[in-house]
């Protein structure tokens, strides 16, 4: 068990918004991320086709996953129709999203923030049925583009909420990229305080350039659980040049260049970001990257 | 007196790799920068003009200074020669820079660490003779391109030296981006106990991401002086892409966004990272600036 434990989300999050590139380069990348020694990897969602295209081979790619029995593979779901897809596809480890603010919820899923929350039991009931685990995901645990600021103590209460409605983890979300670290600290302190003993991991955007402040402020606090994608993938397509997810190799520099151990091989995190970079046909956001990676001398010249 | 003090270096650090872009520009570019309410400008330096082509005109940039007399401008040198030259110029508030391995002395002043810091004391004391104000920074706090990692006592002990030899104020620089927050935490640690009641700053670059993260860090110490230029401008010539310093708007947005006052108008930040985007006719690498700002509703919809 590394000090650091890291979810590679690049396959889901990092390509929602991408154009489709296909099954088999969407293998050829897992396999590239699985070759970084991550032990966690968010494969897809099993959301609408027509919402998100380039995640509309969810079913092709869970049927492949078997190739790699090592990794423990997640899923995004919004709903139970999602919940369903997932299950029968043997994907049991499974994500649900619930956005702390109505606007937000509203445009994404069609339904109110408590629809949402009310929708977490039945949602657990038949993830454990099957043997699962069901994580709870609170979006937009900081800032809405609809509604404006989310009061930090509405994120601890559907926290507390989907903790009461059989949610076996959390997450915490800073879906836009507005996230500082006195707010994150303060939100994620309310979080444990109704969560303990509970898995609390952090997802994280560097919209704004706050990604890695906002990580460490997290880890200064005890978080060791952080959601990031190689090359930073995932820029948002209403903020040109806008960075995506934290980037994966700068986050495992953050912390293995200070001696924390992440598990994670930081060239071939580089080398996959290039993989991806070369199959999308455009430059990733990632400083590191771009930078050409740790400093030389280094950990291996 | 602001709670976190910053030092704008644009002007400075942010345009000396850059083609010259000609002394009106630049007076227009510091005074946007006197309208975010900055109070410290790193404005030019006293250098070789063929090694540093862009900052030739320091004398004609120092005698239009009076123009803002609210704002404390300082300049860097890196000997004797500089110093002359920008007393008799009238700027007074110096930072004199002594890298900490003997790699990036030679190849930056073609003097060792050790003949460098020689030259504190009588730069000291024709700075005092002057009236004016000694900061010296330490350059290669962490990595060294060309001896791999300094040693972090080393830092220390030139920070020692320095104090011992007349500076009134110090600085940390990682020169080349690759410090991370453990590292930052730790070379921080040892230079305050040698430095008790001294100002000490912090002078970050961006290169592998890390830079806000670093920034973080440090505040969480207590130091509270940092450095940066709008825009993040100042990219290294030899890393394509890759970003230069913190960027402005960036910190001020993650102190602002959690309470903490910084004197500074993010949005007047932004207006003159872009007209300095727009002088030098490229992308800056600031996300904030990408991203069009802080989130709207925010504190100026």
């Amino acid at each position: 068990m590394s000090a650091v434990d890291i979810r590679e989300v690049g396959p889901r999050d990092g390509l929602q918004i991408e154009e489709p590139i296909g099954t088999d380069a969407k293998l050829e990348f897992i396999d590239a991320l699985v070759a970084t020694g991550v032990k966690r990897i968010e494969v897809t969602s099993f959301v609408s086709p027509r919402a998100v295209p380039s995640l509309a081979d969810a079913e092709a790619v869970a049927a492949e996953l078997k190739r790699w029995p090592d990794v423990e593979f997640s899923a995004l779901v919004a709903g139970m129709g999602g919940v369903k897809r997932a299950l029968a596809s043997g994907v049991t480890r499974l994500e649900y999203v619930v956005s702390a603010s109505d606007g937000h919820s509203q445009a994404n899923v069609g339904r109110s923030s408590e629809e949402s929350i009310a929708l977490i039991a039945p949602i657990a009931e038949l993830v454990h049925e099957a043997g699962g685990h069901l994580e709870v995901i609170v979006a937009i645990a900081f800032d809405c583009p609809f509604d404006g600021p989310t009061p930090p103590q509405r994120v601890a209460e559907i926290a507390a909420r989907a903790l009461e409605s059989g949610a076996d983890a959390l997450a915490v979300a800073d879906t836009i990229g507005t996230a500082t670290p006195i707010r994150v600290t303060d939100v994620l302190q309310r979080v444990l305080a109704v969560a303990p003993g509970v898995d609390v991991g952090l997802h994280l955007h560097d919209t704004r350039g706050q990604g890695l402040a906002n990580a460490w402020a997290a880890y200064s606090l005890g978080i060791r659980q952080f959601d990031s994608s190689v090359g930073g993938l995932g820029g948002c397509p209403f903020a040109p040049g806008a960075s995506g997810n934290i980037a994966t190799e700068e986050l495992v520099y953050m912390f293995e260049d200070g001696g924390v151990d992440t598990g994670i091989d930081i060239h071939r995190a580089l080398d996959a970001a290039r993989l991806i970079s070369r199959h999308l046909g455009k430059t990733l956001p990632s400083g590191l990257l771009a930078a050409g990676g740790p400093p030389v001398p280094g950990p291996r010249p």
